[in-house]
């Protein structure tokens, strides 16, 4: 039988704590049972919620902590302050070998930090970075870094390409992955001093598939599988993204309730645009890795329904069958 | 009687030249008595496609250029070496005073140089920043810089903040400006040492209405009237925006003409959904200038069609009779 996957999972992380958290965690145990969850934080309230669902008891347990790390926290003092919170208690979890992975819908900051300070980076990893998995029209990308370490030096960069390459082709199942280098223009020469630098770092390393540098107006169509940034440009092109996304939609719903008429075509179209539209959603690839750590950190949205939970808790067994930081070990670091 | 504003237009620049180019020149003579348009290019087409208008000969002479530069050059060999083509003869009415301003659909990159080589800098403005108005769904921001100079530095940022405020008041018509930093976190120690530096020169400055960080999930929501950035991150968000915006529409299109249903739906929300999305098109603020050079250089879309150009001529109008570069010396540079 196969080993089983420990998940820590902060339950009283994201705006839909502890409710949506506790039921994700359910639902991830009833669909595999190789799986077994912690769910960390307020004991009583999260024994409330479980009270709603049946589960197989021997693959979930509770680990009390008293605190919350609140978003608007500064993170380094929240990690340092809280001991007694679910996110630092989690992080304990992993970085003392009982669970194999964490997921939180908390604070980005405090998960980030935690993940740095208390899981603790593989040897040799210079920066682990947060790397979200983003829509386009014919799939997925994974776009790293979006972390909050800016202004990051190209041998940086280079270990995002070996990490990302591993994760997307592991985890995701995309066989020899596309890497571009996110830059303003296409031609070798084109871009800052960073880019400029890291160009030739990617080109001239066998272990990935560098395609080139790839405009951000290419991103959308899937330019390319692994997209490399700075956190910086990685966060604003996550938050693009996203805000111009919702904006558009809300645009379109806005525009189809205006007329009478277009009201009737809205009934009509909705099924069809719904399945279209489904495609454009990442919440079955579940949270953000926080790649090159000594266990897995997983971030999902702060606004995370039990579904991208679920979805997360999920992804860590993937993460340990498939031995990414083995992977990452030997293939990142060692040939460094 | 208000004095006449001269526009040289690259009548070969883009992908629609010199067809939209002509069309779009006539429409902006048709529209206002107070524009010259000068249409620089090879005589004999020119000619020929003006031959399908009614004008005001008075209001429109072609100018001869022999050459072209193409999109795909080197910006610098190509202004340098290809003195006969319209964008440099173009470049140069304006330099020598002809023209108070010029437009082109033309190579992104000649133009940036051109204007910068050619036409020159303000003395005192430290970088011209390229600077596109772009839609949010309130209305329209100014994201600047897109330009090709990358790695700014925080007294350069600080002369976009100002020049672009003159801009979005005088020429868009939006009252006291609100100034947003790009960033990514609304706290003021948050981001990379670029932002961190300009942060406090931007809330000390008098003459603009500084209102902090803006994330960029916030800009397609109308965060901020003035988006201020390093090229780098502006070329990312337009670049972004573009991509997922005609990524999105496109997938919304398919999504309604996949079934039977939703074609007869799509029929009937049709109309009133181009009326809502009419609002996030920015075609009719024509192109994006490039600031603090001793003229108006505006660069419009590859794409542009006629309306483009129209706008883009009638834009150059605005910004003469609101003395534009006298209000760049007066309170940007005199103040720095």
């Amino acid at each position: 039988m196969a080993e089983m996957v420990h998940v820590a999972v902060d339950a009283m992380g994201g705006d839909n704590a502890p409710g949506e958290v506790v039921k994700g965690a359910v639902e991830a145990v009833n669909a595999d049972n190789k799986v077994k969850v912690f769910l960390v934080g307020r004991e009583n309230v999260i024994k409330e919620e479980l009270q709603k669902y049946t589960y197989n008891a021997q693959q979930l347990e509770v680990v009390h902590a008293e605190e919350v790390i609140e978003t608007g926290e500064p993170p380094v003092m929240a990690i340092r302050k809280k001991k007694d919170s679910s996110i630092v208690k989690a992080m304990y979890l992993v970085k003392e070998g009982k669970c194999d992975a964490l997921v939180s819908a908390g604070s980005t900051g405090a998960v980030l930090v935690g993940g740095q300070v208390i899981v603790g980076r593989i040897k040799g990893v210079e920066r682990p970075p947060l790397a979200p998995v983003i829509p386009n029209i014919n799939g997925v990308s994974l776009l790293l870094d979006c972390g909050a370490n800016v202004d990051a030096r190209p041998s940086q960069l280079l270990q995002f390409a070996k990490m990302g390459s591993v994760y997307m082709e592991s985890v995701i199942g995309i066989r020899n992955p596309r890497v571009g280098l996110v830059n303003i223009g296409v031609e070798e020469e084109k871009g800052n001093a960073l880019t400029k630098e890291t160009y030739p770092l990617l080109q001239n390393c066998p272990e990935i598939n560098f395609i080139g540098n790839v405009e951000a107006r290419e991103i959308p169509y899937g330019g390319a599988d692994v997209l490399v940034c700075e956190a910086f440009v990685g966060n604003v092109v996550l938050k693009t993204l996203e805000g111009i996304s919702s904006a558009l939609i809300g645009k379109i719903k806005a525009g189809m309730m205006s007329t009478a008429r277009s009201k009737m075509g809205a009934l009509l179209v909705k099924p069809a645009l719904k399945q279209t539209l489904k495609g454009f959603s990442t919440e079955e690839y579940g949270g953000a890795p926080l790649l090159g750590l000594n266990g897995l950190v997983v971030k999902t949205h702060g606004s995370s329904k039990a579904i991208e939970i679920r979805n997360s808790i999920l992804q860590c067994i993937a993460f340990k069958e498939q031995k990414i930081n083995q992977k990452i070990k030997e293939q990142v670091v060692l040939e460094n």
